[in-house]
């Protein structure tokens, strides 16, 4: 097992990694203020994992109160957020007793808010079971729930005590969310990593294989980069922006999907793809560079053919996003792969970039 | 106008205390981030005060987007918080925008909730009109909405950029909601600052009549008080548990009568009625200043007869409270005016003060 630190003074916390050490008590109830967790879950993942960490928090004299959502993003509401707060009443469940989220993105996302905003905030602990919340969201503090409006228009930063990423949980991911989570695996590489990008493209089989080792480093060299730019940066005000590489166009890709045809991860390779075409043209990165990000995000099995929705659409789409500010439009450019920057780009650039991308595919 | 600061490292904020400021724009402009502001205040407020702040701050340049809610405790909920988010995405307010909240405690709770929730988090400012605001709700970043099982169950610890404090909105308020303040204010004298008390045991007909030096000098004194406990305890972990003296008792009685028998501040005086007899008994506080307090609180128009609930009653409502912690009850006492600690105390005395409470009333 290896600990990163995500360094935020008083909020700092550690992240362990390693195989077949989710259910390890020992990791948990340091960082608990009562013997007392709620561990929430879905049902996809209940079946799986819960009775071994209820049964080994039990063993180790902690009452567990097990909280089972229904699996998707589109259960990522009030509704469902709602439905932990009653469960956690109804649990007479107090400040002192930790959240526990068991699960992907959804589950962390949701049982994070549910810890920001219950009593004012109780303790939470991150266990991630999907590679992208390993490498991605269990890490940093954003938590939140969507709106019928956008996605994630609702939440908070709220730190975790402790992030407990078991790669041998990724066993039972399909294929398809595998490939999901190696996008923004991919991304640390893109922004800030270029020796770690060169990894991703010898090792992209054997991480396809889910050979432990590999997996391992891929999940470490991903939240050392994160822990990094979270502690530098932990409200988004500068820096950690960089981690929106292709979310900006990806999150619009996921809306005109209505959140079915494609995973996150998907929507983000999608938009990083967008991303790099744009960076050719407003960042000076070397054209050849769009194929070579193309050719890694297809070893990892995802999509790199950007819906044709038009430039109309995408740019409507995409300001219903966050990163609109004064009416402008704000990226994530590549001024070369392991090297990001911030800035505001032009309506008419984006609308050649569209035009063009609709002609490609 | 006079300035108190809540001295919270990168976030201190001021609190503005005067006459006639609500309406003074650069009060609020330097604390923006954008020239965009959501003005947050229900159908009471809005005839008096909504047109004279949104005009001064459209001279100022300020685009503003006024959002009325309903007024009442029980519009403190989900569907409220909901229509202010759906205001705010609507007239596209994003992370800079700033949210202004003007008026009283459920104005600004739920104003303040949605600030620290919307985008993950926007710039707020309080501008309390009622007297419960001014010295206390609107000062210390306590947010949050009602869910159907117990009054302020969710929400979070968000800190405005600023307080505005107006004196000369209180003129508007009913005698009834004057009085429901000064149980606050009568709070901070009995919990830490015995001068304040006898202050307040000489000015109290100024108060109630009032008059602006008396209401300014009770409202600085309050929020001196508010501040340095604020300052010293964010988070509630230690000192400031102290400001619920009388508030656990209070959920109770304001549950019962089911929110609408009584205000808030009338049930915190009820609740530190019971508070001072409970300090009698677990905390040597003299006999005879329980009649002192009462005798406050009755010239401040305030209820001094605690409903005859019984004891079980009482405890059941108490006990959904989220002052528990692992079975214990845990209350606020006095061991004189001026002086006060939190311990933990047993049910049957409990018990004992309900049955000797139900025979005086």
């Amino acid at each position: 097992m290896e600990t990163i630190t995500v360094a935020l003074g008083a909020r700092s916390y550690p992240i362990y990694i390693g195989s077949e050490i989710f259910d390890r008590a020992e990791l948990y109830v340091p960082h608990f203020a009562q013997k007392k967790a709620a561990l929430v879950t879905n049902e996809t993942v209940a079946p799986l994992y819960l009775d071994r960490l209820s049964n080994a928090l039990r063993a180790a004299g902690v009452d567990v109160v097990p909280i089972v959502l229904p699996d998707g993003e589109r259960h990522k509401n009030w509704q469902t957020l709602n439905s932990i707060y009653d469960s956690l009443l109804r649990n007479r469940c107090e400040r002192k007793t930790t959240i526990v989220a068991l699960g992907g993105g959804v589950v962390g996302d949701l049982g994070g808010f549910a810890a920001a905003s219950f009593l004012r905030g109780v303790p939470f602990i991150q266990v991630p079971t999907t590679l992208l919340a390993q490498v991605d969201s269990s890490v940093g503090g954003k938590t939140g729930i969507n709106h019928p409006l956008g996605k994630n228009m609702i939440g908070a930063f709220y730190q975790p005590k402790a992030v407990i990423a078991d790669i041998s949980t990724l066993n039972s991911l399909p294929d398809r969310e595998l490939s999901a989570g190696l996008a923004e695996v991919i991304k640390y590489g893109l922004i800030r990593d270029l020796p770690f990008f060169e990894w991703l493209e010898q090792h992209m089989e054997k991480l396809l294989a889910r050979e432990p080792q590999a997996l391992a480093y891929a999940v470490r060299r991903s939240c050392e980069n994160k822990a990094e730019v979270v502690g530098a940066d932990e409200r988004e005000e500068g820096e950690r922006a960089l981690l929106n590489l292709g979310h900006t166009f990806g999150h619009a890709i996921e809306t005109a999907g209505n959140y079915e045809r494609w995973l996150h991860g998907e929507a983000v390779a999608l938009g990083t793809v967008l991303a790099a075409r744009l960076s050719v043209a407003v960042a000076q990165m070397h054209p050849s560079l769009v194929a070579r990000i193309e050719s890694l995000l297809r070893a990892a099995k995802l999509p790199v053919d950007p819906p044709a929705l038009g430039a109309e659409r995408y740019i409507k789409l995409m300001s219903n996003d966050k990163k609109v500010e004064q009416g402008k439009m704000r990226f994530v450019t590549l001024n070369d792969i392991g090297a990001s920057s911030v800035g505001f780009v032009e309506l008419s650039t984006l609308i050649r970039l569209f035009d063009q991308s609709d002609r490609t595919t």
